[in-house]
């Protein structure tokens, strides 16, 4: 191919971009401001270009966002994007820690410079808006500020124009979005450079082509206004544009001055086991503004759930319905021998008998089938010490369950029940907006608030993603939004493919917990009808020791032993799961390849104990992991739970050795992970 | 998620396919027909499924492709898609052993069996047609034969409706097809599972969920047709159709029964090493009309070529003007004296001056620039013992390079030039045609033959993929269809990621040869203005040692050595780049993982040489190879150009270790490659 053709034609974006980069042109141009990072190296500049209002990110000197444009489209309004002005700007500092009541972390540290750029049209209706960029040393931010003013009174926004102009054709971990009719997040990773990239999923995780940093892109702090997805342009440039989740006319986002969208963030790295855990969202979302955060406690829990997947129960009523007393006293005495905190049951309530996908309204979140003792359960339960999780399906009908909720949420607060799964099992929800539109949006931070009135843990599932909630509603413990296990019950594909779990670590779960639910032992299971599986039947795609692994690489303050209570009895790789934390002092993640291999260690929030998980894709490796994480001069146990030396995912997943070794912060243990495998380490001090 | 929303709403496509490989109802069925490979691993079924005619293969009884529909949609005729019947079949076998006259291996086995399978519509106009499928141990193909007909004389294809419902959510490596505006093969690949994909081109190659075998879907045998291209239905589904690049007026293809589509082609394979090298498509081509192939010679060459990518020289006239006399012989004298075998001269003919890329018209294929004396020169090359390489550059103008083109062939004829490089530097061609239309197919093809009659071998860039011409036209060289090396010169992306060739390797190069033009030594190359280059500007992505590995690994019978002679002369590894062969007795794939790294051997043809390349992607990585396709109770050399211990694509590409071993049959040989490295290795025989 010819240089003249690119020159002219080709890679229209990555040329343009190339030599805005190397300083084209601009007229008129205001003197750029710029905000820097506490530690100098991420640095935003924000300047007039064309009449347009753009910023541009560097890291180290280095381009990591080309001009990128900023603005809005308007439904009854003129556009506020061209012939703007910056008039004025402000700028802040903040060093703080602060405690998180639960997480991957026990502190958080909230540094970083603000600027704040106020803008207005230079022509009527000279509307006015500011945007306050955020530097961080891992990453930046930034958000529109709509002030209240006469021209701009209440609104309704078409499109958010916010431009991210990579300065590579970085590679992109993605999902699709917003394809027609399924509005979903449970799917499988792919893996392009951005310039092929069609309209995508955040957090976006990008690898520029150096191997010199990470961009994972996502938004923080959502409240009242749609998701953001991000949209390629044509094929062959850089830029991706926000895309919002659309209501039912198409229009995005309706609201009154004075306004803020959520944050827009960028966060960056060295190393991609920088990455995690990521705090830039949490440090962008309000302090709690829940002044008891005593009653929210992490858990593990067991529950009525897998065995529907795997079909030898049902939601509905009838001759294998899961939800019965007998059965669900059955699990809480289970949980309450195993240590677990609760006991999750589904369909126990009635409307599982209908169309109920098609029709949200069948659902009664109060009334138990008759085969189901609700009161005498929670007592038993109560007695046993174990919680009883209220399964909430509400298949989209928004309106029949807001109705119900103060109902309904004092009837389980006056039975002890202190955590809701719920769950949102539609694409398009009722009125035709879209699954992660604004509707919805304000529909789970009503539920979030109204929870918390009631002393309540939510653990949402088909949520919309995590923009950092948990921070000022810690009773937003754990959500869905990924394909997880219960793929590998019925999935038409055959079930999530080893490299699965080590795709979600650096995309899914840098946005926040999912409940992933971990812990299937019975990879082999026949079929329902007793016999052998078929070879491209959907199964569990890793070995035993992997399913171990989740339990600390794929964080979640409520964690799942998802398999049948009786696949776990007498399994010696049952203790770990007993003996494994949810809440975390520190977390370290020692080796990552995304899309290859995780190795995490975590250290018990409250205890001494660490742990470590890792885990593999469909290659066997080994890793020499040196334990300095220790606090050196004190002697440990770590136990040690490995694929056996000819244990693979698909021919041998349970083939597993479980030992024991003394160990000091100066040992260096070697990890060896069949392929699909893992390995589960707990280290506690030698008594 | 739930389980019943699966099987309601989730995954149709998957859902379907999963209860058709469980067995749905078959009402008013046929009997199937059937059809194994030699081997009888994989089996062709093709049946009636309501009303449509499907077939299923399956691989060691597993399945591959679910049933998966074929037929026609015609502009003026009605389908020819239901109500269908079988009428009839035939078959044969074939196991015959030809002779490439040049290749990656000398001998190709076709052996295979066949099945006719005669169709009619049941109801008026009762069109028939017959599908043939072959089933070989490496593979099946099939294509469609349109008898002559009353009810189907002339005919306007719309679209081809052949399916690939794959029984699996394999992972695909891919790359985007059929843009606005952007008709190419030059990309960066994807990697997705299939279950995403929207239109992408062939070779797609995918592996399935297991591990358990590799597929490659492609087409053989495009005479008189468009290119196809595969398109993805709705998210979720594993459904791929036939998508054929259109003429300007929306339609497919015209034709007059008889009339036979190219094959479509389901290459399979247990080994990712096994893919290659690929003979599939060539069995499926018809044998060589050439009865003379003698002058048709593989070689290295050299041109006047980079340089105008690096912006030192032009192919306009002017100071810069690359293809000057006094240049060219300076090529031609160092072609001659390193044993190269052709020199390329792009920029000698009239018609770059002016707006050539809107202009496909405006270049003569006989008229030199003022400052290049053509004839002199190709003197001069022949008493040198050297071929010139004509260079045509079309720029999409079909019509004025057909109306010159027996003149053209004919005086280099005259000149003893023996060989032409051509260009399509266009999207859409004249006319508003594909790039990849039946007008681009039939004007290949009618050059290809021309060529023919003149002697010429042909090397075409921006091509029509490979669909196995070089069998029946041998003089059908090489050709271009990819990213190749001119990108690391100025490509606005920065240039290509070292895992780049990894995948073409098991993508592009499946089709066949692919002139890359490896070989640049002067990686870091200051910028034209002499100042250090820029951090991200483009460059070469590789060690120098993986540049001479790519001599190996990257098949093609026309081998560049891309750089300035400047950069070779007293550079140690040239000697590498003098030695290798262009020609092959035999290939041996000894490791491979897409993406990841590549090593082969290969045998030169007539000679007792091996050669051995390895390449990597930004991982560094160990092989032990084991020489065991050396004849035993030898003595052999090993001249090995490896990476320097501390050399890296990035930090220190040109380091590089240069060593002799002496080896045997039973000798292991390490492998070390650095991060983006290589290793190029000459097995001599002991002297």
């Amino acid at each position: 191919m010819k240089r003249r053709w690119m020159r002219r034609w080709g890679v229209c974006g990555l040329a343009l971009a190339w030599s805005l980069a190397a300083g084209c042109s601009r007229l008129g141009a205001q003197a750029p401001l710029t905000v820097a990072s506490p530690d100098g190296r991420n640095v935003v500049t924000v300047e007039m270009l064309d009449g347009h209002l753009v910023y541009i990110l560097h890291r180290d000197g280095r381009s990591v966002l080309l001009p990128s444009r900023l603005g809005f489209a308007f439904r009854g309004a003129p556009s506020l994007a061209e012939g703007l002005r910056i008039t004025g700007s402000e700028r802040s500092s903040v060093d703080e820690t602060w405690e998180q009541p639960w997480g991957e972390v026990a502190r958080v540290r909230d540094h970083h410079n603000e600027l704040s750029v106020a803008v207005v049209e230079m022509s009527e209706p000279r509307r006015r808006f500011h945007v306050v960029f955020r530097a961080f040393d891992d990453g930046v931010a930034f958000r529109y500020e709509l002030p209240e003013q006469p021209a701009l009174a209440s609104f309704e926004i078409q499109d958010e124009l916010t431009e991210f102009v990579f300065a590579d054709n970085a590679k992109a971990w993605w999902i699709p979005s917003d394809r027609p009719r399924l509005d979903r997040s449970e799917m499988l990773y792919s893996e392009s450079p951005v310039s092929v990239l069609d309209s995508v999923q955040t957090p976006l995780t990008l690898e520029d082509r150096d191997g010199g940093h990470f961009i994972v892109i996502h938004e923080a702090h959502l409240v009242d206004y749609p998701r953001m997805f991000l949209a390629g342009q044509a094929l062959e440039s850089t830029k991706l544009v926000a895309a919002l989740a659309p209501l039912a006319e198409g229009v995005k986002a309706r609201g009154r001055t004075p306004f803020q969208t959520p944050w827009r963030t960028i966060q960056l790295a060295d190393r991609v086991e920088d990455l995690a855990p990521s705090v830039l969202g949490l440090n962008l979302n309000p302090p709690s503004v829940l002044e008891d955060v005593g009653w929210i406690k992490p858990m593990k829990y067991v529950g009525i759930w897998w065995g529907m997947h795997i079909g030898v129960m049902t939601w509905a009523s009838g001759p294998l319905h899961g939800a019965t007393t007998q059965n669900t006293r059955h699990y809480i005495d289970f949980a309450s021998q195993n240590g677990f905190g609760g006991v999750l049951v589904e369909g126990w309530n009635t409307g599982w008998d209908g169309d109920w996908i098609a029709n949200g309204s069948v659902f009664s979140f109060t009334q138990p089938y008759p085969d189901y003792d609700l009161s005498g359960l929670a007592v038993h339960a109560r007695e046993r010490g174990v919680d009883l999780i209220a399964h909430n399906e509400t298949a989209g009908g928004l309106a029949n369950y807001e109705e119900q909720m103060e109902e309904a949420f004092a009837l389980y607060r006056s039975l002890g029940i202190r955590a809701i799964k719920s769950g949102y099992v539609v694409d398009t929800i009722p009125g035709g907006h879209s699954h992660y539109s604004q509707e919805m949006v304000r529909h789970h931070r009503k539920v979030l608030e109204t929870a918390a009135r009631y002393g309540i843990m939510m653990d949402v599932h088909e949520p919309v993603h995590d923009t950092g909630e948990r921070r000022t509603y810690p009773n937003m413990m754990t959500r869905e939004g990924a394909r997880g296990q219960e793929y590998n019950a019925w999935s038409g594909d055959g079930g999530n493919p080893p490299e699965h779990e080590t795709i979600l670590f650096f995309t899914r779960l840098l946005s926040g917990p999912m409940d992933f639910t971990p812990g299937i032992f019975d990879i082999l299971r026949p079929d329902p009808d007793g016999r052998p599986r078929a070879a491209d039947a959907p199964r569990v795609r890793t070995t035993v020791a992997k399913q171990l692994a989740l339990y600390v690489v794929l964080y979640s303050p409520f964690q799942m032993a998802a398999d049948l209570p009786e696949n776990y009895r007498g399994h010696p790789a049952f203790q770990f799961i007993r003996d494994v934390a949810v809440d975390w002092e520190q977390t370290r993640v020692l080796r990552g390849r995304i899309g290859d291999y995780v190795v995490v260690a975590r250290q018990e929030r409250g205890g001494g104990d660490w742990f470590v998980g890792a885990i593999t894709d469909e290659e066997g490796r080994a890793f020499e992991i040196p334990l300095s994480f220790l606090s050196s001069g004190e002697a440990y146990v770590a136990e040690i739970y490995a694929d056996a030396s000819d244990a693979h995912w698909l021919h041998n997943p349970l083939a597993m050795t479980i030992s024991q070794e003394r160990v000091t912060a100066s040992t260096t243990l070697t990890l060896r992970l069949a392929p699909g495998g893992g390995q589960a380490i707990r280290i506690r001090k030698a008594s």
